[in-house]
């Protein structure tokens, strides 16, 4: 039943053999990788409106400024990423790239960074998206937790269906979220040329304003760059693209940039010349449209793809944690459960792992996570400046031919992350401190994992030739409840078994009861010793532990093994399993777990 | 630190042998037992006179002759219950009356329905005193579900630590409310006697109403009678008494009885003779108390003490929900784990199921439970009218002397507790029709769960002397993973079995792999047989499984068994094992559960 759900939600499983087919072309990757980064779009702008907005409206014309300066850590980015895709042709990535050229310390602060970073991506997009949604339709406001909760789930549902079916599902909204947004700027910018817009709407470039400071200039322009989260997201995916991976990927890195460039621009632009104020009742984009288009057809379009895309813009989040995650557990820093391939092909481990952490994300702060928008701009910028240093590094050390060029595309980058890191922690420091905390938490985490799965490997590796000691003989213990089938059929294997000394335990509760059972045993099993336990708290495990341990402190001395047989009767329907007392599970887990015994089952199926 | 916690809360483990210790003497039994009944004195007067005041207030002084009923069937119900006290002196309730005078099905449906019924009395009743002390503190009133919910955890954790102790505390609310009430009414009933009060308040007995419909006098006769509702609890709890148990109820019941009549009576006539008018933000008592004392001391002193036995009330589904699951459980139409003596003595897991259920109930219905109290109230009739019934059988049937008094007690009983319950019907259909669907469903399934358990014994019980199918041989498969200690240790456990044959088996994902490890294996464990299965699909337990029927198949032909023989290594900490892939758990669930082989796990104690 419950695989037959699992394949209707996600698909027949797949061979290892099938992993080229799940591979990404061009087009669909730039839909599931620049979802987030183009999505950015429908608030960016507006973030640096709200800082310059607690000036005067005349401050506006700073926003083109602030806007150029956006433009250039953009292109440095892009084009630094665009590096760090040839030079890590597997999957390049903050983590890898920080890991090989500034250490593990860095390399992990980068990894944990962004790991935490993508669930937030997770959380406050599709919690943005549902707002969008509520907002057109308010009688749906009360659900807001629960309809973000089943968009998650969605997301999660379509990528554990595999990479290419989530693509040609998702590419959809994201070029239609394009081709609205040229339509609008494009109208836009004919209104503006032709005249039908008044020029006094904005105060003109270059207009003194007074009490604005460089604090608040590079707040706005930290705020602005917030626009910039999700472009590191296609350097980590190389290894989904469909061969030549690194070329496929450069290539759809520079679509991307050029995309979000016009994009951004042309809002900033449109914003700037209708003279429009941040609402807090209204979007900038959806005020921009309303302007040009007036609430027709258009509008709605707008709005319902730009609904869409908040919500898809998590989908980045879900091509991107994965891979993260395997490259982290594949180097020991987190459960190697995340190295394992689902029965689509994709690492399921972390797609579930992100959904589930996304939803409780949402319910613990009820669908309001906004709040953690800053945490997840700084939580971005700290692995580009570790990347874009790393990558400087990489080519002092290295000096390839033209490396001049390269390290100066880097260190403009990482000198602009690391502005914008800096302005994030100076103009908000009260709503980043967390970073400070869990990072160093999160980093203490990986080296204790990695400490661990290292002293496993340790013990288990077969080094030198001695022999493990040999097992002198077999001591075998068989609780028994009473005279039962279940019963002989545990006592006759323990028999086959040829063990040097079989010992039947019973526990008993009153003492009346013990005499009758030992006449009766005797007459049953006269071969099999029996050893009565009376148990004065009607605990069957305490009394029986306590024997086992003096058995086995016996046994060890001579280098026997003791084994407890637990027969167990296993009913024929499941539900069955809640009217009788699970006993045998609890015995077997301590025993397991805090003795040095062998646990055998004997299974009794029962036929009706 | 579990156990420590489980000491802290509940107290330390008792022997067996104390169990007398844990019994009652009159005056905590009256307490623990009667908080129900009595408790009902504080909504059952209203109830009466809320269905009058649909007429008019002139109807108000119906409520002395429909009180007069009430009071004649509470007579009917504590003789005929003191007769069951004797009679059945290991603990009648209806459950086990019906089931000896009506027959099994009687037995489950009043059994069924108390079952149930214990449930909402915690849940309403929880909910109730939780109201009443949100009444007083308004800005608590958004955590009710909250503080409905851990009332109900203090009492299930009270209840746990044993009756005696929860005796004690329960006794002081029990005992002060009586006492508040008791003052209310005599200083009441000293203002009516001095004259102080107008007796132009109420219309005189026998002012003719117009709109008066038998219909409704009935309607407000099973509403006043939902006051009654715990009167049977003490006679489920005989065993819990001092000895000699039958006397001791038999008194606890008599003064129970002459409590609930006195504080009813009283009630009603102070409620009448002042006129007052059921209002929704004023409860009846409320009114009373402040027309009598004004808001002083006294005021909130009946108040609060009202509100804590409303809370306590509660209490009386703990006393005797665990006893009736006992006894269902016994008779096997419940699952066995209810007949089990806790640490402290109780029946903890009826104890436990029966605070987690009334928890959900609370959080399904938001706190507001007072919907339930119909189908509560009905739930409560038809048992009684079964016991009764079941009474007037055993006289008929055994004729001992005196018994046609007997007889006319329980016939009275049965027929108002009969006609009550088909007033419910009529009257509240809309409310109680649930009864009707869930009391068949519940007798269905304890039949089922008879059914199975009698399946089980018969399959378990050895009747026959023929011998088990003799184990001609063995075969021992062990999955390995690799060239570890791990499987060092697990391979020469199972040579020291001396088995008829080990093989060890080793799936692979990649191809390529195979071959190096056959050769690997050569080398290590030349005399020791390897199988390598491939598996496409990234599963280990699909190939294994696959393995493992055929080689199950083919020994089970000449009556060998195959145990399978799992490598576990245990880490130091119990928090390493999430980092761990727990393949051996799924493993073995699948072939214990599916198949009929033989699950061995050796565990290898990892030491750092």
């Amino acid at each position: 039943m419950i695989s037959a759900i699992k394949r209707f939600l996600i698909g027949r499983p797949l061979k290892s053999t099938e992993l080229g087919e799940q591979k990404l072309n061009k087009k669909k990757a730039l839909a599931i990788l620049s979802s987030d980064a183009l999505s950015s779009v429908a608030y960016g702008p507006e973030q640096i409106l709200l800082v310059l907005f607690t000036i005067s409206t005349v401050a506006f014309w700073y926003s083109i400024p602030i806007a150029i300066g956006v433009l250039i850590l953009l292109l440095a980015l892009i084009l630094s990423y665009r590096q760090i895709i040839f030079a890590y042709p597997h999957g390049g990535g903050a983590y890898v790239v920080s890991k090989e050229n500034l250490g593990v310390n860095p390399g992990l602060i980068a990894g944990g960074s962004l790991l935490v970073d993508y669930i937030l991506t997770v959380a406050v997009s599709v919690s943005a998206g549902t707002d969008a949604i509520t907002s057109a339709f308010p009688n749906l406001h009360s659900y807001n937790v629960l309809i973000a909760c089943i968009l998650v789930m969605f997301l999660t549902i379509l990528n554990l269906r595999g990479i290419t079916e989530s693509a040609t599902v998702l590419a959809y909204p994201v070029y239609l979220f394009v081709l609205a947004l040229f339509i609008l700027i494009g109208v836009g910018i004919y209104h503006i040329v032709t005249g039908s817009v008044s020029p006094d709407l904005h105060a003109p470039i270059g207009t003194p304003v007074t009490g604005i400071t460089l604090f608040l200039l590079l707040k706005a322009f930290a705020s602005g760059s917030s626009a910039l989260t999700g472009v590191e997201a296609i350097s980590n995916a190389i290894p989904n693209f469909k061969d030549p991976g690194p070329k496929n990927a450069a290539k759809t890195l520079m679509a991307m940039g050029i995309l979000l460039a016009i994009l951004f621009s042309g809002i900033i632009y449109l914003a700037y010349y209708f003279g429009i104020s941040p609402k807090v009742e209204e979007t900038v984009v959806s005020q921009i449209a309303s302007e040009t288009f007036g609430r027709n057809f258009m509008y709605f379009f707008i709005q319902g793809t730009t609904a869409l895309i908040l919500v898809l813009a998590a989908n980045t989040g879900y091509s991107a944690f994965p891979l993260l995650a395997f490259n982290l557990a594949k180097d020991k820093y987190i459960a190697r459960m995340f190295t394992i391939r689902g029965d689509r092909l994709g690492y399921s481990n972390g797609i579930i792992f992100l959904g589930v952490a996304s939803i409780l994300l949402i319910i613990a702060f009820e669908g309001q996570t906004e709040q953690l928008i800053p945490l997840y701009a700084v939580g971005v910028f700290i692995p580009f400046t570790l990347s874009q240093t790393g990558m400087l590094v990489k080519w002092i050390r290295e000096k390839p031919k033209g490396w001049i060029v390269k390290l100066i595309v880097n260190l403009v980058g990482a000198l602009i992350s690391f502005l914008v890191m800096l302005t994030f922690f100076i103009t908000k420091f009260g709503q980043v401190w967390p970073v400070l905390i869990f990072l160093p938490m999160l980093v203490f985490i990986f080296h204790r994992i990695k400490n661990h799965y290292e002293a496993v490997g340790n013990q288990l590796r077969i080094t030198t030739c001695e022999p493990a000691t040999p097992i002198e003989g077999n001591v075998i213990i068989v609780p028994v409840a009473g005279i039962t089938h279940v019963v002989e059929n545990s006592l006759n294997y323990a028999k086959s078994l040829s063990a040097d000394q079989i010992i039947a335990v019973y526990v008993s509760f009153e003492r009346k009861d013990e005499k009758a059972f030992e006449e009766k045993w005797k007459k049953w099993q006269p071969d099999v010793r029996l050893v009565t336990l009376h148990s004065h708290y009607r605990s069957i495990i305490q009394p029986l532990t306590k024997f086992i341990d003096i058995v086995e402190h016996k046994a060890s001395e001579s280098n026997y093994r003791v084994t407890v047989l637990i027969p167990q009767f296993i009913p024929k329907k499941s539900w069955h399993n809640i009217l009788h007392n699970q006993s045998s599970l609890l015995i077997r887990a301590i025993l397991l777990y805090r003795r040095d015994v062998i646990v055998t089952t004997v299974p009794f199926h029962l036929k009706e």
